[in-house]
């Protein structure tokens, strides 16, 4: 099983990803369930992946191949495309191919063993920062202000947390801290999602990869969140009323 | 979907479950998804459904019918099964055979769109209140000071809570705030899941139903908790100190 997060925040994305499942990809910038392509000033694009781990591979080997300028193929590339919208249809137009190669089924019969799930986020120059959810079928949704978040693989744990303190004008501090706690829930209650984390904080405006950061089993800062919120959780239950039976 | 949650203190055994799909059965002491069986002094069994309507309510009658001593067809009864051990083999094996006529299917393959899980707790006199979760394949399995509660239906965005703030010693009052906040969780994050919620409070060594509530959508206690937690967790998110980037 696979965790990711994307977030859209006022000053940026955040994205957040798990690492159980080992990929076998090599590759200069791969974290791996989180894939990093940069053309520095002009487009940073992230990319985290959910489900099975042959499809997403092949995905991002394509998605590599095609940015390679040596190759050439005529294929369209991610890194030329002139929009974040444009990038996400990429991504989409490569995941079905994929599905379709391996499976031979195509649009809303792509789910099933081979399936994967996608989130994009990034900013090319000329736009917005922008998130989106890639699905199976190759079709995408943006992230909004009514869906400023994305999560991918085992999502229903950590959702109440980032429903209930999530807010668009949170510092990236405040952010991993958020992301923190929801990926905290989802890990005590499914064993397959596990520490280290991959983190990315892409800055909005920066056109460059911003910071990246590997959270490992023994973070401090990640321990102390983890007991600290427990603490903080059964105060706050201890704080409010308890029902009455009369 | 469903959502419902046995729990197992040292006092007794709670149950909650929620009411959004509508059951047809007419009994004298049905809930939507919970219901209740009693020989005063001797025995009290709760039974809380999800999955096929038309299974559950097809065991609810099977084991309804055999409970009449005017039927006395042979078929061994609830409420004559001399231990709850012997009353979730009954369960079982009645959940067993409704699929099994219904599909055809049996044992490791009862899973599918006929299938049903339940949560059965009680006492009968000569033993200690006990705690069942049944299978489809008819198997099931016990609470345990490990394992305090079990959850059936859309059970993962509630489990955190109940992880974090569960105690065994705690007062009936404190569990139905605690079930409140995990159905809150999951009422706010899935819309098939809602109000009313049906409780049952079964006190040990009572041997009789307990304190059964209906509690509805504008219930003004289910209401402060729930807007009374969200500021509560902000508060808790903010007392937590954030994340360094240096």
């Amino acid at each position: 099983m696979t965790y990711c997060v994307g977030l859209k925040l006022d000053r940026g994305l955040v994205f957040m990803s798990d690492t159980r499942t080992n990929a076998g990809v090599d590759n200069i910038s791969v974290f791996r369930k989180m894939f990093l392509w940069e053309r520095e000033g002009e487009r940073s694009i992230t990319l985290m992946t959910a489900g099975n781990l042959a499809t997403t591979q092949a995905v991002v080997s394509l998605l590599n191949e095609r940015a390679k300028p040596a190759e050439e193929r005529g294929a369209p590339s991610i890194l030329e495309a002139p929009s974040m919208f444009q990038v996400a249809k990429l991504v989409g137009e490569t995941l079905r191919e994929v599905i379709a190669e391996q499976t031979g089924r195509v649009g809303p019969q792509a789910d099933g063993p081979f399936s994967a799930t996608l989130i994009l986020g990034g900013q090319v120059r000329g736009g917005e920062p922008r998130l989106f959810l890639v699905y199976p079928e190759g079709n995408f949704v943006e992230a909004s202000l009514d869906t400023p978040f994305f999560q991918i693989g085992e999502t229903k744990y950590g959702k109440p947390i980032l429903v209930r303190a999530y807010d668009p004008s949170m510092s990236f501090e405040e952010a991993v801290k958020l992301l923190m706690l929801s990926f905290d829930s989802t890990v005590k209650a499914n064993l397959s999602v596990g520490l280290p984390l991959d983190l990315h904080l892409y800055t909005a405006e920066s056109f460059r990869t911003g910071m990246i950061r590997r959270i490992e089993r023994d973070d401090a800062f990640y321990e102390m969140i983890s007991s600290g919120w427990g603490e903080a959780l059964r105060a706050a239950f201890d704080r409010l009323p308890a029902y009455s039976l009369d």
